[in-house]
C-alpha cells in the first residue's frame, strides 16, 4: 500500500514538526509510559482528569485520549465532560476500552462514553471491542467468528453500527470505519510482555488524530509506525525490561524515510 | 534444601504455563512496575479499584494482592470488599502493609484488612510485621529483638496469632507459618535502590500462591524467584536505573533449572 | 562560583549520608520516576496524600515536596494540610506548579498553596512562575520579557513578592531570593524528551533542601547536580528511553568530587 506508507512518512513527520498537544485521561498504570511515548515521538502529552479541570485543559489539545483501565465513576465523569467538549470542538477523540467485556461497569462505562461522545476511533483487542455492541446488534459474539474473513466483516458492520473507526489490534491489526478495512502487521512477541503496550498503540492513534484528518489513515499509519518500532527494540531487546525502553528510544529515532519503508499495511479491496 | 528447590522449579514453570491473573489493588508509585515484573514472569496483571467493579474482578483471578501505599479511606473499602469476596471464593490473597506502623491510618488500615480478610501470607519488613501485633500479643515490639533466633520466634508467634503466613524480607527473608521457619538468602545491594522492590517481591508471591496451595512453599520459593533476579541484574547492572531494567528481564530469562539451581533456601529443623 | 560548588559537594555528600525522607504528595505520572530518582541519589522518598495521614507524615519529613500535575480539589486540601504543618515545624517546603497558568484550577490551586503555606522554592518554567503573580504585582507578564536581563529582574521582583526563592528552570536556570540570582547551566536537550523531568529537579530541590538551610544554595546546587546527571546520561544514551534510565544510574554514580568538578553555577554581582 504505497500511499499510506507515504502517508504515514508525512503524520510523524508532522507530529514532530506541530507537536500537538493530547489530552490523556487514562489509568494509572500506564501514565508515565504513555507521556514518555508521546514525548518520544515529539507529541506533547497532558495529563488532567479533574471535573473542573478537563474542559478547560481540552480546549487546547490536538486530540483527546480516553481510557478506562482503572476506572471509577469520577473519572468516567470527567472522560464524558471532556469528551463533549472535544466533540463540540471537533477534536478527535480515541477510545480505549480496557477490559470492556471483563466486568459490568466496564461495559457500561465504555458504551456511556460512545454514548455522549463523538468518538472518531476505538482501539482495543477484539473481545473488548465486540463487548461494545448495541444489544440490537447484527454483528455475533467473539465466539462466533470462525475466520479472519468473518472478523472483518463483523468490525465492518460494528464500526458502522457504532459510527466510528474501529481498531482491533494483535498479532495483526484490522483497522475498518464500516466501508474500507486496512491490516497492519508491523509489531513483535516481546509487546505483549510490557504494559500498557495497547495503551500506548492508542496514545500513538491520538498523536497521528492530531495531524491527520481521516481516521482510518490516521490509525493504520500510527499502528503501522507503533508496530515498527517493537520490530526495531526486538533487534536489540531479549526481554521485556530492555525492549520496553528500546520502544522508547525508536519511537525517538525512526526517522520518516525509514517509516515508509517498513511500513506492512495492506488495504482490502 | 533440595525440596524447596525443586518446588521453586515447578512453581516458576506453572505460573508461565497457567498465565494466572493477579488482581492488584495497589498503590500509585509501584502499579506500572509490578504490572511489567508479573507480565514479564508470564502472570496476568489486572489492576482494578472500583467499589463498584472489585468483586467482579476478583471472581476471576488466581490471586489478590493487596498494598496499602498510598491509600485513602476509599481504597481501603475496596481492599476489604475485594479481600471478602476472594476469602468467600478461598481464593488466596497475599497483604502487602507497606508504611504501618509509621501512621496510625496505616496500621489500623492493615489491622482492618487482616480482620475481615482471610489472608494468606503478609509481606513486610520488620517493623511493618511486628506493628500488626493484637494488644494481647505475647510477641514484643521490634526494640527488644538482638538475634536472627529471637525474630524467627517472635515471627512464629506472630504468625499464629495471625493465623496467616509471614515473609519479613531483609538480606535474609525469614518465612514462617506459626510452624515451621524458612530462611531465603537471595537478593542484591542494589534492590534496596529501586522504589517498590518489597512490592514486586509481593506481586511474585501472588504469582505463586496462584499455582501452589501452601503458603509457606509458595512464599519462599517466590522470594528466592525474585531474589535471584536481582542476583542475575547484579551481575551486569552496577547502578540502579539499568538494574531496574534488567530486574524485569531476569524475570522473564530465569529458566526453572537456573533458578533451582539458584535457590537459597533453607529450613530450620 | 568555586564556593557553590563546593557547597554543592558537600550537599550531595550530606544527601548521600544522612538519606533524608523526602515527603511527596504529587502527581500520578512521575511518582514513580521521581520516588526512584530520589532512592538513587540517595534519599528516601515516601508517598502519600490521605488528609487523615498527611500531618503524621510530614511530621518524620527532612522536606515536603508539592507537585499539581495531576490535582484535584481533595490532593489540593492535603497539599494544604501537608504544608501548614510544615511551615508549624519549619520543615523546608518545594512546590512545583505544573501547569499553572494554563488552566484556572491550576493557577489558583498554586496560589492558595503559597498563600497557606511557606514555601521555601518554587520551581517552574517561565510561564508557570510568571502565573503565579498578585494581581498588583510590580512585574509584567512573559511576553514583555526580551531579554535574560529582564527575565532576571522579574524574577527578582516576583521572588521578594512572593517571599520565596524562585527557580526558573530551563537551557539556563535562573535562580533567586530576590536578592542574589544565580544561574546554572548544567542539562541535557533530551532532558525534554522525558516526561517528569522538571519534576524530578523539583523533588532533587527537596533532598537538598533537607541539608541545606540557605534555600538559594540548596536550589542551585540541587539543580547542577540535576544537570550534571542528565550530561553524563547523554555521553552514552542517543534516545529517550535509554536516558531516563542512564539518568537514574547518574544520580546514583556521580561523586561529590565529579559534581564539584561539573557545576555550571554562576553567580552575578
Amino acid at each position: 500500500m504505497s500511499k499510506l506508507s507515504e502517508k504515514a512518512a508525512e503524520n510523524i513527520a508532522n507530529v514532530r514538526e506541530k507537536k500537538p498537544l493530547i489530552h490523556n485521561i487514562t489509568n494509572f498504570v500506564v501514565m508515565n509510559y504513555t507521556a514518555n511515548a508521546l514525548l518520544a515521538m515529539g507529541a506533547s502529552p497532558v495529563m488532567a482528569h479533574a471535573q473542573n479541570e478537563v474542559e478547560n485543559m481540552v480546549s487546547f489539545a490536538g486530540a483527546l485520549v480516553l481510557n478506562i483501565g482503572t476506572l471509577t465513576d469520577d473519572w468516567i465523569a470527567s472522560m464524558i465532560k471532556a469528551g463533549k467538549r472535544a466533540s463540540k470542538q471537533k477534536t478527535p477523540i480515541v477510545l480505549d476500552p480496557v477490559g470492556s467485556g471483563a466486568t459490568p461497569l466496564r461495559t457500561s462505562s465504555a458504551k456511556k462514553i460512545i454514548k455522549e461522545a463523538n468518538i472518531s476511533v476505538i482501539r482495543g483487542n477484539a473481545s473488548e471491542i465486540l463487548s461494545l455492541r448495541h444489544e440490537d446488534s447484527k454483528t455475533k459474539g467473539v465466539d462466533s467468528i470462525h475466520s479472519v474473513d468473518e472478523a472483518a466483516e463483523t468490525a465492518k458492520i460494528l464500526a458502522e453500527e457504532l459510527q466510528t473507526t474501529l481498531a482491533i489490534t494483535g498479532p495483526v491489526d484490522l483497522i475498518t470505519d464500516g466501508n474500507r478495512v486496512i491490516r497492519v502487521s508491523n509489531g513483535h512477541p516481546l509487546m505483549g510482555y510490557v504494559t500498557g503496550t495497547g495503551c500506548t498503540a492508542t496514545v500513538t492513534i491520538g498523536a497521528f488524530l492530531a495531524v491527520d484528518e481521516d481516521p482510518l489513515s490516521a490509525t493504520a499509519t500510527a499502528l503501522a509506525f507503533f508496530g515498527l518500532a517493537g520490530e526495531v527494540a526486538g533487534e536489540t531487546a531479549k526481554a521485556p525490561g530492555t525492549f520496553m525502553i528500546h520502544m522508547l528510544d525508536a519511537l525517538y529515532t525512526i526517522t520518516p524515510d525509514k517509516l515508509q519503508e517498513g511500513c506492512k499495511i495492506q488495504e482490502n479491496l
